[in-house]
């Protein structure tokens, strides 16, 4: 998707990275992982020499796939089965981790000196990798999803443009607001919009109307709107490969009282986390300051989740602006910002943009109105 | 989504098979295994007491929806935070691993006696589970999926609406080739179908033109449709869970000379696996059948994936049609069978349809025509 510089680049750093841990390799798992070190996500593994040398291995169902989108690397396909293959087609006779060993081996890497992006891993693959890697891998999966949370222009650019298709599909989401709509079909005119654009979701839709929206990640379903309903809708585009997710909660005609002075206090904390956000602060004190508020407006009980989470090629990827989190915001890192107040029996409200961490403060890049009622 | 009585069968059928392996209980993970026994995939885990009492534990986030969909069960959350919590939150304070140990010990039940479905599991999760529980868990994973690979009267009726609606869905489809049209515009019309009809699609639907058709999992983009171009187009519906998928191969006008012959051999190798699928027949013995068609017709090397895979809650889920599985056929299974011939430069063809494995013989559940041109 990117130009074949972009990946090399990525490549690199990731070896300066390795050789600060005394790392010569990686063996990089994880589509999104090998697809931002190459361009492809049809492959199972990626594996990266001392010299930057890349090879990638795919079953042989992705195998011509990964080789068509690969920016970077020499592609094998592995398969276990005696079978004939067709004459293009590259086969490693081997499941992944003999593949993986044989890999090691062409590159002249030591398993104890490669680094693994362990954290996908099941539990069976990697007591597999293990053995086929003759003891425990070293961990990188913090390493890579650290330099995966900076953006770079070009990425910047992409999410730019997943936000805008985003905005434009919520708004027309919005001015569908009529009494008797039905969830689904607000989901399903998100999605059309968000296609129309020449994009695909990033996720499914959330549109949950009236006591529904006190569920965060309420599924559409038949449920009609109603006069005095508020409406939680909560979509992104993914263009280029990289994710924008924004949420507004609007209303049809008078909601509760209740839910207009919560409607404030969500904004509020927003706006008060935003003020918080810049380039080496604790994303954890980010996180704090829309509680500070929620604690402040009687509503801290009600606001049951995270404050935001990193996009990017993933929906949710570093860093973590929560409770728990250990991450520190960088310059370049993009995130979410999405207090909200979910009261059962009554309803919820979530208001949700996407921001840049910039060396001196945070620039939102999403756009739309919040006090919708 | 199903009657309550049929979770609560669900339930003592578990218990039945874990009795059998000496154990008493079950620690159930995976959403979509415990929507299967309890009617939600909101909570992070469900516990199973001798008794059949059941306990599912949810993140704050998800607590209500996991208490307004769970047709069986005590719902609890879990946190590890001290911090307030709304009158109707039961909330344990503890991370999930806590969470099951004090599940466990309310339920009576002995760590060591309990199941657990591993096959998800991260190996971090894995480890921290195991801490938890003292002791390496004995993995139940196969007993599930292999409840959940044999369909009640009540799931074939969802997988069957899900096939109309994506039988309906598809026929649109094919009937909007022309000239120019793009591959992303057709899979956001196959996306749009689906969701008038108050489904949603099972996976992000695959449309493929001409030599883009040789990448069996193509990702729809900006190629324009030309006259000899082959369309592959592969799409499923969920209704009420369950999913449906299948595939057709078109053509816009007159396709190369060969792939008129490879359509003619995929239907045939489907044919004759379709033939050889019934109850207690070996799972790879069938995907043997299609391929022996193929090796006959010179074709096999380009045949590189499995002949099909069971449906259900899951897009892909037990029984695997291929030649290393290891799954024994059963009357109720439903599953694609789905040969594919793909050349590199040339173009690809795959048909699949969803079939019900009967005491004698199998049922075709989809419908449409196969000899597209």
């Amino acid at each position: 998707m990117l130009e074949r510089g972009s990946y090399l680049g990525r490549v690199k750093s990731l070896l300066a990275k390795l050789a600060e841990k005394g790392l010569k390799g990686a063996i990089i798992l994880g589509s999104s992982n090998i697809l931002y070190f190459t361009g492809t996500d049809a492959a199972s593994a990626l594996v990266v020499g001392e010299g930057g040398e890349c090879i990638l291995l795919a079953s042989r169902l992705e195998y011509t796939r990964a080789l068509d989108e690969a920016k970077v690397g020499a592609v094998y396909a592995y398969s276990e089965l005696e079978a004939p293959t067709a004459s293009y087609e590259r086969v490693i006779r081997a499941d992944l981790y003999g593949a993986l060993r044989k890999a090691l081996e062409e590159l002249g890497l030591e398993p104890a000196r490669v680094g693994v992006t362990v954290a996908q891993l099941s539990y069976k693959a990697y007591c597999r990798l293990k053995d086929a890697l003759g003891g425990e891998p070293a961990d990188v999966s913090p390493l890579v999803s650290g330099m995966r949370a900076v953006k770079s222009r070009e990425e910047l650019s992409l999410i730019m443009r997943a936000i805008e298709v985003a905005e434009a599909s919520m708004k027309k989401v919005l001015s569908a607001l009529e009494r008797g709509v039905r969830e689904y079909e607000l989901a399903a005119l998100a999605v059309s919009e968000i296609r129309a654009r020449g994009a695909i979701p990033a996720f499914e839709p959330i549109v949950a109307f009236g006591e529904h929206a006190a569920h965060p990640h309420a599924k559409p379903g038949s449920r009609e709107l109603r006069e005095g309903d508020v409406v939680k809708v909560d979509l992104g585009a993914k263009v280029g490969g990289y994710c924008s997710d924004i949420t507004r909660t609007a209303a049809l005609g008078e909601p509760p009282q209740k839910l207009r002075s919560v409607l404030r206090a969500v904004v509020k904390a927003q706006e008060e986390a935003i003020h918080a956000l810049t380039k080496s602060v604790a994303a954890r004190d980010v996180d704090a300051k829309a509680r500070e508020v929620m604690r402040s407006e009687g509503l801290l009980e009600y606001f049951i989740h995270g404050l935001g989470h990193g996009i990017g090629l993933d929906v949710h990827e570093a860093p973590s602006l929560s409770p728990g989190s250990r991450d520190m915001l960088e310059a370049g890192m993009v995130a979410t910002v999405e207090p909200g107040v979910y009261i059962r029996g009554v309803g919820g409200v979530r208001v949700e943009d996407d921001v840049l961490v910039m060396e001196d403060g945070a620039r939102v890049l999403s756009k739309l109105d919040k006090l919708l009622f």
